[in-house]
């Protein structure tokens, strides 16, 4: 049976949407590795090493030891799949405007490696708003951000905003 | 390790989309249950029992002897899904209204069961266009079916026909 | 200033969907008319007279003595817009499907009736799945209803299954 | 110079949603063939005769002799196409969700037939809102249809209502 | 009867379609607070004192005095409604694409601040394809700009145009 | 008979979709008009001399001789038409995303010259996930493009890599 997933993104910073969907999709696979998208022609509000901790942090306490890896990853996402062996890449959607962008990206994701099939899964309904521009833009105006990032995130929003 | 999945649908008649959907998914689970829904309020071509046999011939040879079964369902998709012990709920995305629609069952869904989880697979874009209607709207017009449905299903379309 | 406002529907049953779009508006307005569409051609579970009650019924404690009235209606309802004095038509909005059928209303009953504006309010994140065909198809299925229709509905439901 | 279109539909009525494409696209081949629908299965308010002459009379002072020819079919639009010689499909967009469908119906036709091409005009915005059945639930309703049908589709309305 | 609304954007400029909306909305609220948002991330054309002064010059006339304020603001539009006594906010819709992120942000804005409720409005069909960008594109190329903006912006993009 | 055709992009490459596109388009008109869109504040991979010599070679042997003319154009694309006689503008189509800018597009172009229409064509389902940014991201992890390019444009990309 294989059944190694790879659930893939930006994660800057991560928000309890993310994290939901890793706490869902785990348990279906043998492991889950997340994969933090390096991207040398975005900005970022943290980098790369910060975001793997933070997806670290959030999620030990939550998931079993070993049943999940957090990776950076700058090709192309299915090159990543087939170097760990993974088959499965995990996306979340939200929205109309995602599902059109996810169609164009698992069809082409199939042509470059027929092996790997994309599950997407509907975001929980409690999550449908959220994304990680949004929890930027209210840390921006110091707004509670309780229910929309784990806390570790919350702390690191916090300091970010304190040293700007 | 939980992966039994379950792909539910009419199957009125199965399309080519439908078993390019079973053969994707079968190799990432431990089994695949393919329920056809008995829907008494809905007028069909074939019987429940026909669709069953159907999908039957129609995936014998090409997967694996245990790893699939066709079973016919009349509740909640959800319960069927807890008496067989599954934990997955497979569907196939072809268009944008089709989300919307996927998105409220599967939110459904989770209301009724959090245990099962639904992944949503996009149709290969071969198949984009095809749907059960469309092949039956053909077989009203004799017109080939070759690369639409599979051998078995094309003959008994063609056997209705004739005693249509 | 003007301020009577018109809900309309099916209500076939209402569900908490709908109590909360009209909890939501009726504080914006002065008074608000929900309206019980009477519409011969479509089959509904519940008779235009009972859908009145179980909306009186619904809404009676939660909302202040004269600040709503139920009706039945069988015109356009900008007509009935216009009998009452109402300027303002609310309409609930889940999803992109219904955004466009909602477009092309508003934009109709514009073209009828200047005077009267269509103001759309996005369903609560909790019931954006919801509608009243689920609930009655999970009612068919026996399935608990709790937080998807107010208590009353939920025993008139009941009442129908058990003399269905 | 291949230049013969098709442009098929219900037209029960034809609005001036309809007038207008056939106005638009007819300067730009050298004939433009109208093809009412005959489908057994759909309850019409016009006969496809009546619907034939319908289009004839709204058209007939409107466009030049021999430009444009109303016929009825009810096979496959691609072998009405073959069979006089029309290379292009013409379609009317209003909305999204008309999009879907018609990009899934685009598809079909060319593997049915490669040769013809399917080309999509978008609805002028006047006429947005305007579908046939909305045309008859005014009509039902005795409502001003002055720029929504042409005259002669006016009169039949009114006729069909005298009578019903 | 609390009805202050707030009707907040860009206005990089005022279009006819943004005049539409608040001529439209303005008499079924007691003031129409038009809310100039400022962002120093975005580079606009017209600074926000001279958006300011568009708003008001285009809507001096059309509008009792006192009626409507405008302003600009840089924080979460729900804290300006809250400073202000608002609870209503109006959105125009023109498209799907518009829908879901408005679908979000009336989301979000109910977490913040549960008693300010999103009205959206449909654009008038004339202005459907209508927006702050598409003018500039057309200033920039000194196209005719008539039915699209007010006088006086126009005579600004002018005047803009010529000292650019 | 007019039927001069106009199809604009920003060909940054060309992929196998537009070329699909021309080679379709072509036949039903005299000639066809590629332009490539000049604008002065986009960054481009390719000048727009390259992408002009890129269609070419692409099409020189597909197409006969005359049938199709390469332009470069920084001005409204209805003047463009306007100057060399063009009275329809090609679109291809791929999403829902691309139909709602389209429409808004369309609608504009009619405001601006009402002689010039615009006609959509869905792309190939082959090609539905295909953009020339996803060329340009693949050619960046040096991915085979032997499928969504053109052989001359395969080498181009190669060959700008290569001096990256």
């Amino acid at each position: 049976m294989r059944s190694i997933a790879v659930y893939a993104g930006s994660f800057d910073p991560p928000t309890n949407g993310h994290i939901d969907v890793v706490l869902r999709m785990q348990p279906l696979f043998e492991k889950i590795y997340l994969v933090v998208a390096e991207n040398s022609r975005k900005n970022t509000l943290f980098t790369s090493e910060e975001r793997v901790e933070l997806l670290i942090n959030a999620l030990a306490e939550k998931l079993p030891l070993g049943s999940f890896e957090v990776r950076t990853y700058s090709g192309l996402i299915v090159d990543f799949c087939k170097e760990i062996g993974a088959n499965i890449l995990i996306r979340g959607i939200r929205a109309v405007s995602d599902f059109e962008n996810e169609f164009q990206m698992a069809t082409m994701n199939r042509k470059l490696n027929p092996d790997i099939e994309t599950l997407h899964v509907m975001t929980d309904e409690r999550y449908f708003f959220l994304s990680s521009s949004l929890v930027k833009e209210l840390a921006r105006h110091e707004r509670a951000l309780l229910d929309l990032v784990p806390q570790n995130v919350l702390e690191a929003l916090q300091k970010k905003a304190r040293y700007a």
